[in-house]
C-alpha cells in the first residue's frame, strides 16, 4: 500500500511517523505547497519522496488530507474527479461545508471523512510525533456516505494508529467541537491578548505566570492559518457559543461587581462538575 | 527548629514533605480546622502531630500560614499579638488587604509575607506532593517591613524548597496575580459553566473533549473555598482584567460576525507573541 500525506504538518507528519512504525504502508509520499516543508519531512524521515498532489493520487491508494480546511474544500471537488478506487481521507476539524460541497459528488464514496481529536498547539513537520494519536478518538462523519470497503480501509488504520472511534453525522460534529475544542481556542486567543496588552505598561507581569496561566493560554500558540478557516467555516456554531460564554463571564463579573460572594463560591461549586468530564 | 503548618492541604501538605525530606527541622506540627485533614496528615505523615494554633505558636519557630486568605486576614492580628521571636510565614495569595491591616502592628517585623506561584487544581492533604515549589517562583512582598532575622529564615526555606525568589510590593503583587493567575481561573469556570450548560440539551458533548479543552478548564476543579476569599480581596484588581477580557471576546465576536476573516487572522498573530512568555 502506498499513502499520501497532503499536508506534511504535525497532524500528517504524526499520521505518517505512526504508520511507519508499523509498517502499515511499502512507500509514503508528502505533498506540500512549501518547498521547505516538503523538504524537511523528507530530511526528518516522516516520507519517503515529495510529488504534486496530481501524480500522488495517482499512484498512492490512500490519501490523508491533513492540510486547513479551506485548502480541503477548494481542492476535494477536483480530487473527487480524478479519483478511481483509491481512499481519500478527510481529517479537517470542521466537517459541515467540506462535506455538503461534495454531497452529490459521483465519488462521494470513495471519501471517508474523519476528525482525529489529537494535537498540540505547534504545527510544521518539526512538531510531527509518534503516539500522537494513542488512545484519542477518531471521528467518524457521515459514515454511512462512504463506500464499504473505503471505510474498512480507514478503519483498519485508525486501529494502527491507536484510537478509540465514535460516529457523528456533519452537523452535530461542528456543534460539538464549537464548544468542546473551538471555543478553548479564542478563549485563550483573547487572555494572550489580554495579558500582552498590559504588559505594555507593567513590565514584568509574566514573572508570576504559573502553570494555571500556561495551560490556559497555551492553546493561543496556535497557528492562524490552520485556525482562521476553521473559524471561518464553523461560524455559527462558534458565534453561539462565545456568545454564551461571554454571558458566563459577565454573569461573573456582575456578581463580583454586587459583592455577592455566596452566589460567586455557588458558581466555582457548580463549574467544579467539570471533574465528572476531565480526568 | 520547630515547623507549624497551619493548614495542611495543598501547599502546606507539600511544604512539610519537602523540608521533611531536606531534614530541616527536627518537629513538623498541623493545625487544621479540620480534624480529618488534620489526621489525614499525620497518617500521611505530613506532620508529626496536631496541635491548636495557640499551642503551635508557643512551641513552634516558624509558622506558615497556608489557609484560606480570608482566614489568614481574620487571624493574623491575635497571632501577631501572641508571638515573641517565632517568624510568621504568610503564604497567601493575596497581599494588599492582608498587609494593610496589620501595618501598624508592633511585630509587623515578625511577619514574612510570600506568595509561591505554584499549586496544582487539587486540594487538601492527599494533593500534596514533593517538589511542588521546584524551581517555582516565590514572591517576596514588601520584604522591607520584615526583621532582617526573620526575612533570612524565610530566605533559607525558600532554597531548601528549590525556588527562584522576586520581591514586590503588595499592590505590584496583587495587579500582577490577577492577570497572570486569578484571570485564568475565572476564564475556567465560565467555560465549564458554558459548557456543562450545553450539556443538558446536547448529552455527547464531552465525548470529543481533547487536551486542548482540557487544559483550558482544568482550573475550574478549584476549590470554592480557597478562591472565594481571593476574588473577594482581589476584587477590584480582578474586575479591571475581567473586563478587558470580556472586551477582547467580544472583539473576536464582532470580527467573526462581521466575516473579517483578514482581522481575525491578524488577532490570532497577535496572540501568538503569548510564545515569548511561554516555554
Amino acid at each position: 500500500m502506498n499513502v499520501a500525506i497532503v499536508g506534511v504538518g504535525l497532524i500528517g507528519g504524526s499520521i505518517a511517523i505512526t504508520l511507519k512504525e508499523k509498517k502499515v504502508a511499502t512507500k509514503f509520499v508528502g505533498v506540500d505547497k512549501s518547498e521547505g516543508n516538503l523538504k524537511k519531512a523528507i530530511q526528518l524521515g516522516l516520507v519517503d519522496e515529495g510529488m504534486t498532489i496530481e501524480e500522488a493520487l495517482d499512484q498512492c491508494d490512500v490519501i490523508f488530507l491533513t492540510i486547513p480546511v479551506d485548502a480541503i474544500l477548494t481542492l476535494l471537488p477536483s480530487l473527487l474527479d480524478r479519483v478511481t478506487n483509491q481512499v481519500i481521507i478527510d481529517m479537517g476539524s470542521t466537517k459541515e461545508r467540506i462535506l455538503a460541497q461534495v454531497a452529490d459528488h459521483p465519488k462521494r464514496g470513495r471519501l471517508v471523512a474523519a476528525h482525529p481529536m489529537a494535537g498540540t498547539e505547534y504545527s510544521g513537520p518539526e512538531a510531527a510525533v509518534p503516539n500522537l494519536f494513542n488512545d484519542k478518538m477518531m471521528v467518524y462523519v457521515d459514515a454511512m456516505d462512504s463506500d464499504e470497503d473505503a471505510f474498512e480501509t480507514v478503519e483498519a488504520i485508525t486501529e494502527q494508529l491507536g484510537m478509540r472511534t465514535t460516529f457523528m453525522n456533519a452537523h452535530e460534529h461542528d456543534v460539538h467541537t464549537a464548544y468542546v475544542s473551538h471555543i478553548s481556542h479564542i478563549t485563550s486567543f483573547a487572555l494572550a491578548l489580554t495579558v500582552l496588552e498590559k504588559e505594555k505598561s507593567q513590565g514584568r507581569i509574566f514573572e508570576l505566570a504559573g502553570s494555571g496561566f500556561e495551560s490556559t493560554v497555551r492553546l493561543a500558540k496556535s497557528s492562524p492559518d490552520m485556525w482562521t478557516p476553521i473559524f471561518r467555516q464553523n461560524r455559527d456554531n462558534v458565534l453561539e457559543v462565545l456568545q454564551e460564554h461571554i454571558k458566563q463571564l459577565q454573569h461573573l463579573k456582575d456578581v463580583l461587581d454586587n459583592e455577592d460572594y455566596d452566589t460567586f463560591y455557588k458558581l466555582i461549586k457548580k463549574s467544579n462538575k467539570i471533574r465528572k468530564i476531565l480526568k
